[in-house]
Order: structure tokens, then sequence, then C-alpha cells
């Protein structure tokens, strides 16, 4: 056990708030949590049909009836209760534990005999079991529920939901492995494995820890075990419409300590790179943390998105190749960023550098946040940088965008995955190890890990300043130095100080006894340029003001945002926020040009003007927000002279 | 009938040549031709399968075996048949037409007693004669079939083709119509009206005449004839994975004379506005006319690449929506360009102006000239304007692109239909009416109607000069002034003469007896500018140079291409044509700047560095003959001043 790891402090006693935060904290606890609960329940009109909540009534034979939804309903209560368990963790809520408390007793009557729980292959399937592990989905939802589990108990030290979860382990430790006589298989979606880890960070129990290995170090070995499952007579297909699947798809290509890129379904991808570092670290395994630092290298320097967002293919909701990343035709997933936010959170936990944290922070504040609305009830799955409504309309390789958020999907993952995500953003935002505190997101509110204690006072990111009110003896205090918003300044009780800067933090040490520093960090917005391999970005800008990216919206500007053109070097102002965003938000102006056509025509010799005119920007996380219209990420910029 | 209208010529009137076509004539002739045979005959190696002659010698009982193919296989013979027909009337070859006869003996011996002809509907769907007329292509099928019978009987005075046509379309004659006891339905796809009024022509029996004009105005009614057929039991599915299909894919959604927008299929809706022109015509329709108005107006003010490409949509193989242009993602498929020099050809007949020349033209240099290899022997079914190898690769939404044109295809619908329009370039090149010649297309060779004799010197759309000896008495002679590529200058037997010009020509009267013209257009290599409503190519110029639309080339310019800006008003040169392409082609170089990145990174602050450079640019129907690389049409220009 790698004792020189950054851990993350207990939910429990850590507070998201302040202007920025507390919107988000609130609409996921009062809206966010409720409209779920409805959801599961099929009480949402105009939503699209949940059933999730009837799968385990007719599991658990409370009811009759047939299972509908998705081959892994179930994970969607399971992240709807992890949700909760992290809201409880800060804000006990009776009504709330009671409610969350009957969904385990559902689960717990849906669970079978040899601890097996699934309603699809209970009510629907009963004889499929393990039979399709390439599609079925059964070990990503065993996982969601031992996460859920692990939360749960972490918020209430209420052990029913663990004892649920860790028999179905153990039965599905029963089933699985290279001895003689149990399957040789691993998930087809990983997400097991880094539940198992959190099982065994939990329990101790080092079983889990080793079926996570096996898990990781099974895939991916020839004959691969999905080729074999499907020759078998009681296989069955799942999703006919996406075989047969490159084993890319699903990482099982080859062995995961020899993956060097990026390839296939994104959030599995992402999920197994989690599982991956958390056993690199633990088993202090070279082969394995060789791989990590490949694939991080490959994601960050040829395959992500300014925003964060990953995977550009939406046939297999997939990573394409290197420079890959189309504005308009990209997926970027939702649940992908929140999957490179827990991988990010685990390489900086294993190598304590910032630059994972600030990957982290990107994908945060760009595209996982813009996966739910300011209203908090709708909801994007695919993040574009680019939208033209009109031919989003008309042309079929961009059915999978969509113009204005949903209310809910067929295939559901996404907001319950957003949910869990903001309400465990102090598992995120702080760390913690023997003599140091590390601070990785810049929050307001408080943080404690037993005597240290961090009271934080900021709008970051709006603003730049941010007042830290440290306490707790002798420990080293590590602020992350954001890579999109250097130090500026720093003061320690009014004086300023100049502090070590190391693997991209500001390293303080000293006794604290209510000491104050303010923090205050480059706010200037920035022209951020693209790699010329991205060939569709050259010469065009992405405006960044701290870690948000910008963006254009036609609601701001008028319509045909194509027609602009930035002029390099022009300044760029803050500004208030457009009307109908939230009033503390920043927007941006620029000088701009735009070109007016003189002859109407679709083809014609006569150029179009140049005439002055001005951009209004607003964060990207922001857009979709007033309505149907066109929105861009990168402006073609123009030399000041050619 | 209208008297008052462009006939063509008869091709054994015509000899198509000169520095530009022969190539292309004698490639056809000598080498697509007989590779096509070959190909028919499953003797290519590396070529997809065809089997399309097994078919026929299995329908006609001289061999056993399965039919194999798509269910349209019979028209790649056919249009093979047409191509032969067209090379048979300028050039006899004894070996050729021995070889012909002995296909249309072949295709006599398929024939059913009652006169239909349809291998996979007698080898394969023995019960499925005309129940799946969606999908089914008999019509289709049948409609090639009679226009090779027509082009075969006017090359060689032959009649054994046109009886087996005759007999099956009096048999189809006896099947469909709104009779009682009649099948009301019309085909999938459109192009049996088209051959219908050729019949009609040829034979000046009104019964084809009425049958084709049933077709047509049949199409749309309600209830929709295809949803029906599709409730009958012995209904079968023949592409269960593009089903169900919007009415609007077959432009069946409404009556042909209330459309106005050109949707679905490009090369079904091309087909079927020819017959509606052919109609229109002959029987003075106003409806029809303003349906093929704005039709015409729709393709070419919303719908058409600046290349002649339509149909910008992979999917279903159709038109997208106003101004949904992807250079990228584009389907333009050669087909749909023929398609569409066969409609403007109709419509400048009927109405006599040159702009429907003018898009002919450009539709036939740019796209369908794209579609074949300098070689002869390769061929591109979708013409994209902008290729990046890398990504095509990797992103499925690009799979229907190819980066190097290819030796055959599944669906072979395109290369047979290159070849017939080459061949038979004579009935688009020139027309008559009682008083006048028409010359639409500038090649080089000779043209008779008649006394009336025209023999043209030119090395056009390379060359700007057209030499014209003219003879055979008093008539009007009238001249395209093409839009691209005006009038510059005009001599007379070595006078200067100013002509009159009407809708869009330049007419001359006189008795002529072999008088010279020497006609000089304005080659000045132009910039073209696109309508802001295609966002992506706003502040980005196409060169054209003539007809000729110009493309830049990885193979000239090196990697990267979309690095490269123009700068407006930068003079462009017109240079030798770089090794590997036709010698006679002209190129272009025009000064340029590169981006070049000063830090390599995915996302940095640092901007790249505009270098002063130059582009080599080549004619865009040249592209893809020298190896796999990058190629782009639109190139982004800088102003001068921003």
């Amino acid at each position: 056990m790698n004792k020189n790891k950054i851990r993350p402090l207990n939910l429990k006693d850590v507070v998201i708030g302040g202007p920025f935060w507390s919107h988000y904290v609130e609409q996921i606890r009062k809206k966010v949590i409720p409209y779920q609960w409805d959801v599961l329940n099929d009480r949402v009109e105009d939503a699209k049909l949940s059933h999730c909540i009837k799968n385990f009534e007719i599991a658990a034979g409370k009811r009759d009836g047939a299972f509908y939804g998705m081959v892994f309903q179930d994970s969607d209560l399971y992240k709807w209760l992890e949700s909760v368990a992290y809201t409880l963790a800060v804000y006990p809520d009776a009504d709330l534990e009671r409610l969350a408390d009957d969904v385990i007793a559902l689960i717990k009557a849906a669970q079978q005999a040899d601890g097996y729980v699934n309603t699809y292959y209970t009510v629907k399937e009963r004889s499929g079991r393990w039979t399709n592990l390439q599609h079925g989905h059964e070990l990503y939802c065993a996982g969601h529920l031992i996460e859920a589990a692990v939360a749960y108990y972490n918020a209430t030290n209420k052990s029913e939901i663990l004892e649920i979860a860790i028999r179905f382990a153990d039965y599905i430790d029963t089933v699985f492995g290279l001895e003689a006589g149990k399957l040789k298989g691993y998930p087809g979606h990983q997400e097991i494995e880094l539940a198992l880890f959190k099982l065994y960070e939990i329990t101790a129990e080092r079983r889990y820890l080793r079926l996570a290995a096996y898990f990781i170090k099974q895939r991916g070995q020839v004959p691969n075990y999905f080729d074999l499952e499907a020759k078998k007579p009681e296989y069955k297909e799942i999703f006919p419409e996406i075989t047969p699947l490159a084993r890319t798809y699903s990482q099982s290509h080859i062995a995961p300590e020899k993956q060097r890129e990026a390839v296939g379904h994104a959030v599995r991808a992402v999920y197994m790179y989690c599982a991956m570092a958390d056993l690199a670290d633990e088993l202090d395994d070279k082969d394995l943390r060789e791989a990590l630092d490949a694939l991080y290298t490959d994601i960050t320097s040829k395959q992500m998105y300014v925003t964060g967002a990953i995977g550009s293919v939406a046939w297999g909701e997939r990573f394409s190749g290197a420079y890959d990343l189309p504005n308009d035709l990209v997926y970027g997933e939702t649940c992908a960023s929140v999957g490179l936010m827990m991988f990010c959170r685990r390489m900086n936990a294993m190598y304590m550098e910032a630059d994972y944290a600030d990957t982290m922070e990107l994908a945060l504040y760009n595209t996982v946040l813009a996966g739910i609305s300011l209203s908090g009830t709708e909801f994007y799955y695919v993040n574009p940088l680019q939208v033209e409504p009109e031919r989003i309309k008309v042309n079929p390789n961009f059915s999978h965008v969509k113009i204005v958020r949903q209310k809910w999907f067929d295939c559901a993952c996404c907001p319950s995955n957003l949910a869990r995500t903001v309400m465990g953003l102090g598992l995120y935002a702080y760390g913690s190890t023997t003599d140091a505190l590390y601070v990785n997101l810049y929050c307001a509110g408080s943080a404690q890990d037993g005597a240290r204690k961090l009271e934080v006072e900021t709008d970051y990111p709006y603003g730049n300043v941010v007042k830290c009110k440290v306490s707790g003896g002798s420990f080293k205090l590590y602020l992350r130095n954001p890579k999109y918003a250097p130090l500026k300044s720093l003061t320690l009780n009014g004086e300023t100080i100049s502090p070590k800067i190391e693997k991209g933090y500001l390293v303080l040490e000293r006794d604290w006894n209510d000491d104050v520093l303010t923090i205050c960090f480059d706010m200037q917005p920035k022209r951020i340029y693209c790699a010329n391999e991205v060939q569709q970005n050259i010469g065009h800008v992405a405006i960044m003001r701290g870690p948000l990216v910008y963006c254009i919206e036609q609601v701001d500007n008028g319509p045909l945002l194509g027609t602009f053109r930035l002029v390099d070097e022009d300044p760029i102002t803050a500004v208030a926020s457009p009307k109908g965003l939230s009033p503390e938000a920043v927007a941006l102006r620029v000088p701009a040009y735009q070109y007016r056509q003189v002859e109407e025509a679709l083809y014609t010799k006569q150029k179009s003007n140049l005439v002055p005119s001005q951009l209004t920007l607003i964060p990207y996380f922001l857009w979709a927000n007033r309505g149907e219209n066109e929105m861009r990420v990168f402006i073609p910029s123009l030399p000041r002279h050619p």
C-alpha cells in the first residue's frame, strides 16, 4: 500500500458553497435528485420512460410485469443513491434518508439467494446470467451498486447496503477468476474494477483487490473472452445494431498494461484507467503506470477538446484518432468527462502533480457543467463545440447533437453521473497526506482533515481572489497553481509572500493558526490556439478566462456566427452577464469584423465586405440556456498584417 | 409536340476529340468498356464481384446457379450496352458490335414469354414480380434496357434490342395504369419515365408517352402506393437496413408538379426531373414547368456544390437542406452529377437558355470527370471537396469517402453512367432547331446537322480559343457564352465582330460557307465566394479558371493544407501541370502564407507564425491521381487590411 498518496477527505468534513457552487449544489439537492427520483418512478411527463423502480419491484416479487429499459437500467438507481449518499453526508435530511433506506430495502428484496442483483437478468433473461459479459452490463451495474454502497455507508454508517454489495461481490468472486471452474471473463463495460477497489479500501478485504486486479489483468488476453462467449449456444445478442464490435471498443484488444493509445468507448476507457491507477499505486505496478502515463498523454495531447470533452465519434461513443476533434460532429459525452475527472483525480493522488487536477478542473467547469441546464432539469449527453441548428435538423450526421438540453434519455447515464459528481465534489476539491493538505479545486466553503481546517471564500472561477483561513497546527498546504489562471500574488496575513512552487502547487508550510491567505490569480482572458494537426481550428482561437472556455451564441451576436472574425491582439474585456444567465457570470466583449455579403448568390465573384462589429462571449457551460440558437467555441482570427 | 425546342444531333454526325477529349474518349473506348466487360464477366481480380452476365445466363437457362448482386445488377449491363452503342455510332468496330449482339441475344434469351426481363425476379424471387416497387428496381432496370435499346438502334439500325424493349414496355403498359385491374404503382427509383419518353420519340407510339406521364402523375398520390404495397402479404424487404424510408427519399411525398425543393435520393430526383421536363415540354404542362423552375433554382441556388456535385448526405445518398454543403462529409455521387447534366440538357432544350448548359458544363468538367482516374480503370462514387486521409481512416462519419479511386463497387452505377455520358457527349455538346444550330459545349471535333456543318478546333477548357469552321447555308448559330469564361473577342474570317447576345448565347446569322469564327474566352483565374449561409466557406475562396474548379493537393504543397492562407487580390498565375498529371493540363500558382506552430502542444497560448509561402493548384477533376493525399477546394483568404 502506497503511503505517499493523496487521499480524499471524508465528505462529511467538506462544505462546498459560495456564489458559484451554491447554485449547483442546491439545484442537485432540491431539483435534480427529486426530479431523478420522479423519473425513476415514471412520474415525469414528456421525459423518456425509465421503469427503473418498477423493474426492481418486479424482480423483488412485489409487482407483476415485464422488464423495460436498457440492460443497464439498474445503474440509474445506483447512481441516484450515490448522489443521495453524498448529499446526506453534508446535508442531513431525514425524509431523504428514509427514501434511500426504502430503496435499499427494495434492492435487498431484489437480491437473489446467492447474492446476485440485476433486474434485467432476474426478470427478463432469467437463464442468461453471465452469458453475455460483452454487452450484458451485469458487472457494470454491480460496480455502481458497490460505489453507491460505499458512499451510503460512509455518509450514514448504515451497513445494510454495504452488506448487499459485499454479498454480491463475494458471489462474483466465486464466479470469476483463473481458478478451475470459474469463468475467465471480464466486463464489457468496465466499472466494477474501480468499485471493488473502493470496497477493498473500506473493508480492507484483499480479496476485492485481487478480484479487481484479476478483471484488469485478464482483459485482452488471447483468445479474447468475448469471442469465446459469442460462440457458446447460450449467447444471445443484446445490441445487434452494433455487432460485431471491434475489440478496441471495450479496450479488450490487448492487455491494459500494454495500451498506449486511448481507443474505443470513452467512458469504458476512462473507468478502466481509474482502476488501473488505483491498482498501479496500490500494487506499485510499473507496467500499469507506464501505460497510464502514455494514455493520459495521448488523451491530453491528441484527443481532448479544449473544453475537456473526450470521445469525438458518436458511433460507438468512442475515441477517434489523434487530432480528429471535429467541433460539430463531436460526441463528447458528459459521462466521459466525469470519467476523465475520476481518472485525473487518481493520477493526481498517485503522482501528487497539479497537472492532472488542471485537466480535472477543465473537464468540470466546461463539459461536465454544460451537461445541466441552469434550471436544473434539462441535460446534455453530447457536448458540441459548434452548433448550426438548421444543419443539425436536416443532416443525419448530426442526429446525436441536440440543439437544446433534454429532459431525460433512453440511456440516462449522464444526468445521474453529473449529480453524483457535483454532490461528491468535496472528494475532488481536497486531499490529504500524512503531513499535508491539498487544495485542487477552489470552491467556497470549508474542509477539515482531523485538526487541519480550511475556510475558503471565493467566487472563483468568476472572481480571481481566493481567501483561505487556515488552522490546525503544523502541516504543509499545497495550493494548486492553476494552469489556466496562474498565481498573480499571494499574501499571508496581509503580507506578500513568494511561495515555493512544486509539481504545480504553491507549497506553504507553517504552524497554522487562523492564518489568512489571500491568493490572487491571473484571470486575464487568454487566446488559446490549437495544434495545426486539428486543421479546422487553424487560424482560430478559443477564448478562456481562468478555467472557463468561452463561446459565442446567436442570441447575443445574431445569426451566422461563422461570419465573424476576431483580430489578433485586440483587447478582450470582461463585462456583465447577458440577461437570462446567472447574474454573477462574467461575459466577455471583443472587437470583431463581420463578413456581409454583397451579392445574394450561392456562388459569386463578388467578395463579401468586412465591416467592424463586436462579439459577446459567455462561458461555454452556460450555452443553450436561452433557447435554440447557433453556438461556437473556436472563432477565426485575422492577423493584423498578413 | 413542342416544335420550338433544341433537339440533340444524331451521334453518328458528331465527333468529339482534340487535346482534351481524345484522352477520355480513348480511355472509355479502349479501357473502360473492355474493363467493364471483364468486370461484368467477373474477370477482374481485386474488383468487387459483379456476376451480372452470369445472372443473365442463369435467367436464360444457359447456366445453373444463384443470382448474385444488387437487385438492380442488370442495369450495369444495360448501361454498358448504351456506352457501346454510343461508341459504335462514331467508331464502327465489328468485334465490339458482335459482342453487343451476343449480349442482346442473351438478354432476349432471358426475356420471359410475357416480355418481362429481370434476372433478380426471374432467378431469385420468382414470385416477387411487382410486389416491391419501392425497392425492387424492376422499372428502373427496364428503363435502362429501353435507353440502351434506343441508343443501339440509333447507332446500328438493328432492331432486335428495340423489339425486346418494346415487348417489355408493352407488357409494363398492361400491368400499370389507372384502369381497373392494373397496379396503381410507380417505381421506387425513377428512370423508366425518361426512357419511355425516348421510346415514344423513336417509335412515335403515344402509349409510351401516356405511360411515362402516368408514372409521373401517379407519384405521390394519397394514399401512398409504397405504404399500401408494404402492407400486402407478398411484400418482402430488400433493404431492411434503410427501412422505413421517408417518402421524400423517393420524391413520392407529394405530386411531382407540387414539388418546389429538391429532396431525397439525388439520382432519383434528377432522373425524375428529366422526365418531368420531357413531359412539360411535350404536353405543354404549365404545372410541371412551374415545379421544374423551382427545383432547378433550389438546386443551383441552395444545394449544389461549386463543383456541380449534388446530394450532401451519405445516408440515403440524398439532398440535405438549404446551404448544408459540407466539404468533407459530402456525398456528391458521380451519378447524381450525370443526372444533373441530363436534367440541364432537357431544361436547355425546353427553354433554349444557356444558363442550364453552364450548369451542365460545371457538373461535367468537375464532378463527372473526377469520377474516373487518368488511367481509366479507377472510379469515384463519392466526390468530396476536402479530404484529410488520417481523419477519414479513423472517423466512421467519413466511411463513404474514399481516399483513392476504387476499381469497382458493389453498387456499380457510377462507372457505367460516366462511360455512357462521355461516349454520348455529342448529345450534350450540340443541338438544333429548324432554323438554328446550338453549341453548348466547346469540344474539338465536328458536328453535322443535315447540310449544316461545324468543324471545331480547341483545347478548351485548358485553352481559351475556339476556332469554328461553319458551312451549310443560311442558319442561325447559337454559341453559348460560358458563364465562367465569357466572351472576350470574336472574329469572323479574321475581322472582329460584336455578336448579339440572347439568353446567354452569342447569336450569329448568315449564309455560312466555310466561314471561320475565332472565339476567345476570358480564362483569367477567378476567385469564387460562397454564400454566407454556407458557414464553413465564409472567408474562403474557390479558384476557377473557365469552367474548371481548382484544388490544392498535399503532393504539390505539403501536408496540413489547412495551414495555408491566401490573401485577397493576390495574383493567380497559370503554370505548367505538375508531373504525373496530363501534360496539357493548366495548373495555377498563387502566393500564400502558412501557419507554422511555435509551441508543440494540443492547446497553447502561443500563436502560430504566418510565414510567406505559395500554393500550386490543379484542376479538381484531376485530384487523387498521384496516390493518397490531402486535398481541398475552398481555401481561407485573408483580407489585405482587416
